[in-house]
């Protein structure tokens, strides 16, 4: 397929890659040119604006950092919308707000542009293996006419339901993810402030009713006292701002999502937004 | 091995039934003559006191509620320590603070009795089928006499550290449980009140970073809508107490678990102490 990818960062660059090595054909724009040149190198086209590149694809990608990045991508002045052609699919496989993804596939259904979102999960390894969780919101139809794309992009897609319940999948994933690490860390805190090994004791649960994955790979790096990311604490903070807002919008409360989110605010204000957001970690060690 | 058994409840029953089919000769006590039954059927030796049974056995295992039942049987009036012979192993597989395990383990050391702290996770199920996780704090020569009797009651085996560290791993579980138990309840409940269908929302998590052993075991519960037990919350309100109270003596914060314990208080207090713990989501879903 003639696909159009729209950010190539930590998670775009190996994505794209993985198309073109698929035999898509792909036309790039990021922001900063220099973070395209692998792609080009790989036989991506670079075009200077989302504008100059919407026409010449059938499907877009945009892979952003948050809901002002993918609003200007798509509906800026300078944006796919202004020259799109109708039959267009857009994939926002950006983690922004439900809000935001029902704006702005409205203005684009207007085009006869159809949008799926499809945040995924999994981190920069899943990009790079292709084997990503894809969670998709939108019109089944739709997303059968794109799914080689995400075959080639994820381990694991799952049709969540409606327009925007991608998003609110990936925000019930961010926040079981900051709970579970909060859980975690104040699990192995006691152990060590009680003079027991907790490496020993991450050991003994790791078979039990307290396994999971993050007791797994974030433990780890707790045991380890390493935050190389993995997934950067000042994103897992935007994201649960993202899931605290949601559930604040459709009026419930999340009070221990609340406190995971606070636990990042902080890690982020103490200038430790780079690290993984486990990091959260030394937090509970302060 | 001659083996007392102390508590022949939910789990102490089953437990002690493997021993018997295992070829041990076990002498048995139970507040309730009843709840022995099944056990005495089996081949097992009825004593009227933890006092009357003490002096026939090797080693003693009691399988208690709460620190208070422990201390009975262990130090009352008719309990242990008024016959046991010099030499006799005790095993508490209880869950009772370490503050309570180290002032057992004193009282008996006097009798030059050794003491174990190995508490148990898995439920009932991992009671009947003999793969309970077991956390052992204590001497490692003492441990590897008794190895065997573990052998048959568990899966897996994990010598934490000290006398006491036991009790501080099982702490950790149970504080991991519960806040884990909060946070997919939290995340099911955004995407029901999202319009989203939470059991999509889980299948499409489980393969990924929130994956957890609660989410497959206790999600399913939360969605089914049907809490029996598996681990009453009850007993579990109680651990939470105990690992806070920990938490509180060796001066850290636990603010998650703290919100946990709450949320089990408060299940509590509403008459639910008898469904399992992952009744919790019925307070989120309020």
């Amino acid at each position: 397929m003639k696909i159009g990818f729209i950010g190539l960062g930590i998670m775009g660059r190996p994505m794209a890659l993985n198309l073109i090595k698929a035999g898509h054909q792909l036309g790039v724009y990021s922001r900063r040119k220099e973070s395209c040149q692998a792609i080009i190198d790989a036989g991506a086209q670079y075009f200077a604006t989302p504008k100059d590149l919407a026409p010449h694809v059938e499907v877009i990608i945009t892979m952003l950092p948050a809901p002002a990045d993918v609003e200007d991508v798509l509906l800026g002045k300078n944006g796919v919308i202004n020259t799109v052609k109708p039959g267009t699919i857009v994939i926002d496989m950006s983690t922004i707000s439900v809000v935001a993804t029902e704006r702005f596939a409205e203005r684009l259904a207007k085009k006869e542009v159809a949008m799926l979102d499809a945040p995924v999960s999994g981190g920069e390894q899943g990009a790079i293996d292709g084997t990503l969780t894809i969670m998709v919101g939108g019109d089944a139809q739709v997303l059968e006419k794109v799914q080689p794309i995400f075959d080639v992009l994820g381990g694991r897609t799952t049709h969540i339901g409606k327009l925007g319940a991608g998003q609110t999948a990936k925000a019930c994933n961010q926040i079981i993810i900051a709970e579970t690490i909060v859980a975690v860390s104040e699990a192995l805190s006691l152990a060590k402030a009680s003079g027991v090994d907790p490496e020993k004791v991450r050991e003994a649960l790791m078979g039990g009713y307290a396994s999971s994955r993050v007791l797994e790979v974030h433990g780890e790096r707790m045991l380890k006292d390493t935050y190389a990311p993995g997934f950067k604490a000042a994103l897992h903070r935007k994201d649960m701002h993202l899931a605290v807002d949601q559930a604040q919008h459709v009026g419930i409360n999340i009070p221990a999502a609340t406190y995971a989110m606070q636990c990042l605010d902080r890690l982020v204000l103490k200038g430790h937004g780079q690290l993984d957001s486990s990091a959260i970690h030394l937090l509970v060690e302060d």
